[in-house]
């Protein structure tokens, strides 16, 4: 197991090329944002918009589109009942599927869209209710995604592994993994006071940072939001996750720094002074 | 009587432990915002969510979720009139319920349904119109709830309690309240310039902070909010609520030293440097 | 004539009493906003907001509902074709009515209500299209109100006083002013790069403030609601408008330090610091 | 080839005389927003309104009213199918078409109305779609204004001019900008990593500012905005068109010194500032 350091943010964050448009940096679409969960969507878009994705699109439920430009201009809007869906998802680097998703028929429907339309470049990012409907339904998974990163808590894990919270150990998560999806491009982040981040091929990484002032909601989905907006520009490799991961608690570690609860939108807010940070010192 | 002192932040506001996750903090719905007063209720749910409450969902018009989640993306939505409700109150450690919820029928139902729904693990914060709406039928008051907290402001607690402003004396209120919640476990904080809090028990306990900057509307919102975030992480007894009332005249007393006029968003605003500054003390 | 000093923001911004609460900074209703321009109504309530005022509402069209409480959830909220209108402005200190209000019928409507539901001991300020329904129907003007204040700029009152803006003279426009109404209480405030005060009895203040990074749209709105603010706080005397137009000035002025533009908002933003230096010095 | 410089803000960007009113700083229309792209017309509108246009009105689908108030309550609003469009669109000095608009039947219609409705004391700025309706129907251009903007990117110029990417050099532009408008007062903003700008009599200037980090979505939305905010108040000259180009990179450089992606909103934030300092040295 190899704890993560900030070496990694040094690696991954490059300087970008001044010979380069916003397409250069990925076009990501986040699924998500029932009527009841429409903050969700938001707050994980607001980790992809920060952390510098190039194309930023969201599919939710139209209830959310005002609240959603009112925070985020900067993102494109699609009704996640729209058939252009299908289309729109086969034309992007990076899809994000869960935050506020939902357990509904309809969200059901959208992740068998998903499957559908994803290919071989593509990398699929499954968060929250996207994993709670794989658990039910396993042929939900979007298994021709190039690259797949599942990232659930550890209740939403045992669900998914059927491995109870207290016997999720790494030998455990790793064969669980590799049964659930055998393709050695598949990671799982596994959300805990000390995320686990597995690459598919046995490798386990640990993350060093994080405090409990993160632990309220919505840290998760701007977690997935932030995996996803990385992926888009530095590519789906395991070092890009973990510089993700670890940039999260970072920022979240800076932000509690002075305060007792860290929200999400403030770790959001942060990325982009951060990751400046890390790109000089690349 | 006692004057509440800023020991009661240290005593209170704990350092949070490691290994814990949301859940470890609480799960709050706030119920109110009709479509008048729609500003109540985000109001109140910004006090929560700044306060630190691990989980916050909010049962509301329908008119208000877009402005809710432009504002606070960390809560959840639940359109007042779901069938659902009654469930999601089920399972709740604190209902606040009243900011913005008006007096019609419907708020009358609502109070039905919270008062069915409540049981003994859970604390209900009665605040505004939830209290007026009592004061016309005691047979809406939450009884089976483990912990009821009251805070009306003065002409509020006349109309509960049938005392007027001039007779509200220690010894009067104490008994009022014995009388209209015969439980040790009914806390009355009884809002005026200089708030005093009743414990259930006798014991009576002054807020010496606060200024006159914030004699404006929507402060008894914000701290009914406040209120319901500290039981959520610190439990229901007397000396979280006096924390949660110290610590929102303090942030009062902050602001005011540079504004004329203390906007109620501020105080949440200002509230997890606070707790920061206290938790390190404790 | 009299030009506005600092002094008179020592003299009017006093200090708050301890023993006071909302109800004692005043009740406003601002009045205004079509589907076109929600815009105006939000930036004038913002100035109330700001200001100070104790209790804020604003009577809209509906659509506005939401970006109201998205930026202000301080303001209480009524259709304006609600038929509790009537009832809610009797029950205001303050109505400020114009901004945005557009010239419909439906405006008109209101104006008839606002005018019916006026009385002696309320402070209507009148703006934008408030007065140019007034300059095609006198009868509209709201006289039973005990203090009206006009806020025109020169092309307003050039086509409610009929003096063409080269001939707006001080004499003309006290003329003009006794004639449209001839009660000693009514106040003139006509915008300018100099905007001078008329009081009905005869005297004449300048404004020697402000600057043309000012000269954008909102300005005037932002200017209504401050004087609404102040007057619901300070009460309807002469030299609480000379202090609300002199702050209002003083705010842009401090803003134009470092902003070539100065945006309403903006002005707005700083009148809680600028007024606590004033209530301090007083 | 002429660099531009700094010098060029100082030249633009000159101090505001007193004597002046919002009428004497422009009237500006920005039409766009689809029910997809919302947020393309609200960061447009954010470029205008923070560059100090006098008045700003946005034309767009009415799904977008509440996220544009939300965030810039100094908007008019117009639905884009409202009849009132084509008068209002006679009122303008600057007309920006494009940011959001899409594709659809709708939107051609608008550019019909347009083209219809502008005449020669005018200036359109075309923008995104609307330069590819006009692609698929050259007959869509507004040729009646007396100036036309057009700010294509490379790929958007290729759909125009027929020119690919690798071919659009500066004479090939020119020729082509001729042959599309052959008038003199036509001008082409080519935006790239270094964008060229044509005044239409053949002179060429390039932009030698600007980062990788703006190579993010409403960047060049935002900066269509900034160049009709401008030509609202300095005229329709290349020297007001090269002054909005220039600050837009400058204000990008500013941001991106400590951010590692750009946020166009961060762009027009920086605006009122960096406008003030070039206006003092001019």
């Amino acid at each position: 197991m190899t704890e993560i350091t900030e070496a990694i943010l040094k690696k991954v964050i490059t300087k970008r090329s001044s010979d380069t448009h916003k397409g250069d940096y990925g076009r990501i679409l986040l699924i998500g944002g029932s009527e009841n969960y429409g903050g969700a969507i938001i707050m994980s878009t607001s980790g992809a918009v920060n952390s510098g994705a190039g194309l930023t699109a969201v599919a939710t439920h139209p209830v959310n589109l005002t609240a959603l430009h009112a925070r985020l201009p900067e993102a494109m809007f699609i009704d996640w009942r729209d058939a252009k869906l299908a289309n729109l998802i086969k034309n992007m680097d990076v899809v994000v599927c869960g935050p506020g998703l939902g357990m509904s028929d309809l969200a059901k429907q959208i992740m068998v869209i998903l499957r559908r339309c994803t290919s071989e470049k593509q990398t699929v990012v499954l968060d929250a209710s996207a994993l709670d409907l794989i658990s039910e339904d396993k042929s939900l998974l979007p298994t021709n995604a190039g690259h797949l990163i599942l990232t659930p808590h550890q209740m939403e894990w045992q669900r998914l592994s059927q491995i109870r919270i207290p016997f999720q150990t790494d030998s455990a998560n790793i064969d669980a993994l590799n049964q659930l999806i055998p393709d050695s491009n598949a990671m799982l982040v596994l959300k805990s006071n000390h995320t686990h981040i597995y690459d598919g091929k046995g490798q386990v990484f640990v993350n060093p940072l994080g405090n409990p002032g993160m632990a309220t909601g919505g840290m998760g989905d701007t977690l997935a939001g932030i995996i996803g907006g990385f992926v888009a520009q530095f590519g789906p490799s395991v070092d890009t996750v973990l510089a993700a991961v670890y940039i999260h608690s970072l920022a979240g570690d800076l932000i509690n720094k002075d305060n007792y609860v860290v929200k999400p939108t403030e770790v959001s807010k942060v990325l982009p002074k951060l990751m400046k940070k890390y790109s000089e010192l690349s």
